[in-house]
């Protein structure tokens, strides 16, 4: 069995976007079930400014709060060098930074030019290197731009080779509109594994599109082994209102389960926290393995000479 | 390009579990639009009892309004010799029968044995061998049974088998309640395929569990060139309450474009028709690419001097 590392980022991606503020007690308690599950790593939250993102003004509390358990990594997103300071004061296994790799989502998301996020992220760097901390980049739009359109490897490339020349650990590259597509998912990750062997490289895929799941395969052809997903697939586009948002956790878990993969994920556990979801966000959640339940929850046959009005189902009702 | 088929089912497998009934011009007037779409085969109706199916109570007059266009093959559904009589005497192309490969799931649905259902289909398929109609089955539970859980390829060999004796087309692995997952596909197909080489082979899938894409994939990756697919991915499965039908045709189109293939089908038209359903069915549809549009359907850049509240994406706003 092929071992998988799951990423799980739902207290940052996906509570960032939501309106209701998930109390501070409620965010802890979830990243402490998400602890015991299985995952090689939890984005626990982002440390930007509590006017930017308000939603996530408790990093601190949250980071302090939390149980650490022993084989996860704890991580943080980390705008700039003042959040890698609250970052490492709060004693992050990682800092996770981000910028886009087309220029116009990065101006439109970071109010600056790529070259100045590089700059700033070069001094963010430098402060990390400094501590035992692991430094990830991600790199949003890696696989599209919703302003800009195709976003061509050789960007990808590009920017990657920046950072790994700057000594970063991993790099995550991000779908962050759901615009991948397989064979698109599949050229890009053996490009970038062959450029850059013995760095971590982590797949974020949405399913903005519905094809998750598919480009999941794709990167796995590419030999890819690390995943971020989020609980409950929930974490949205703002460029697509109504779509559904990151690949759902438990969705995933679920086909790379069934495809004989070791994920290290208990997928029950996973199941229990998601279905905390709903109440502490307040609206229901993309997830379907929530509501369908997993592929052997069975059911219970129908009576067979029930009466009544036949069911939907009975096409054949009047041959019977 | 690989050339592939996608046959449309929303008239029949959508709407047959749709509450509101769906006006008889209206669904003449959709089947007519997606006539025009360039799908290999569309599934116009199902020629059930009405008590049965009473949103399908129109059969007749569907497939009398329709404008049959050239190269388009109309299916319809049909449970009995009874049906196969009405759907022969509107002219179909081809009549599609159905049953289920698990004992429990074919008695729950159409309240009869396994044998019971094969006497009667074989009778169906003695009447429609005397004309020129296509005989395709359906086999319903191929990748699973939402009551006795796994379903050996065994017996789905054994089924087609009974059937390709029988002298039908073509036969339909369906995946009635979203059980599939990738490498089960890929087994299930090769073996398929392998046995029955000159048989019209179809893949059903849902998107119950979030995988129907995916295991598209893994069914392409067999040699499979032909899909069912419905239209704003609607087609419920009384299991699973709540979650997504069948595999939605634009998400499916869309992802098969991208990938290289020629499906022979207008994907424009495709989503014109399926923005026309949640009016249609009274209801929002799971179609993801009609809420995010396609994944070149690019949006304007925000002003970079708005000023007020800062987005919520604006992570590195206090570092600007």
């Amino acid at each position: 069995m092929k071992r998988l590392y799951i990423q799980e980022v739902a207290t940052r991606d996906g509570f960032q976007n939501e309106k209701q503020f998930v109390d501070t007690d409620a965010k802890i308690a979830l990243v402490n079930a998400l602890s015991a599950c299985g995952f090689a790593k939890i984005e626990v939250t982002s440390f930007t400014s509590p006017k930017a993102i308000p939603a996530l003004r408790d990093a601190e509390a949250v980071m302090h709060g939390i149980a650490r358990r022993e084989g996860v990594v704890y991580t943080a997103l980390v705008p700039n060098v003042r959040g890698a300071e609250r970052a490492l004061s709060c004693g992050v296994d990682e800092v996770n930074l981000v910028m886009s790799v087309s220029e116009t989502h990065n101006r439109a998301n970071l109010r600056m030019s790529r070259d100045q996020s590089f700059a700033q992220l070069r001094e963010v760097i430098g402060v990390a290197k400094a501590t035992p901390v692991a430094i990830n980049v991600s790199l949003s739009t890696s696989m599209g731009c919703p302003m800009e359109g195709d976003v061509a490897v050789e960007e990808v490339l590009r920017w990657t080779e920046r950072f790994a020349e700057l000594g970063v650990h991993g790099v995550t590259l991000c779908d962050t509109t759901g615009m991948a597509f397989p064979s698109q998912v599949k050229t890009l990750c053996e490009r970038v594994r062959e450029a850059f062997p013995t760095l971590e490289l982590t797949l974020h895929f949405h399913n903005t599109r519905g094809m998750a799941l598919a480009n999941t395969l794709a990167a796995l052809s590419a030999g890819i082994d690390r995943f971020d997903a989020s609980l409950g697939g929930i974490g949205g586009c703002p460029y697509a209102p109504g779509a559904t948002g990151n690949v759902c956790t438990e969705e995933l878990v679920h086909m790379l389960e069934l495809d004989g993969y070791d994920t290290g994920v208990n997928l029950a556990s996973v199941l229990s926290s998601a279905a905390l979801l709903p109440n502490l966000i307040g609206h229901d959640v993309p997830s379907q393995i929530l509501k369908a339940g997993r592929r052997l929850d069975l059911h219970d046959a129908p009576p067979m000479d029930a009466g009544g009005a036949p069911t939907q189902q009975a096409f054949a009702r009047e041959g019977a």
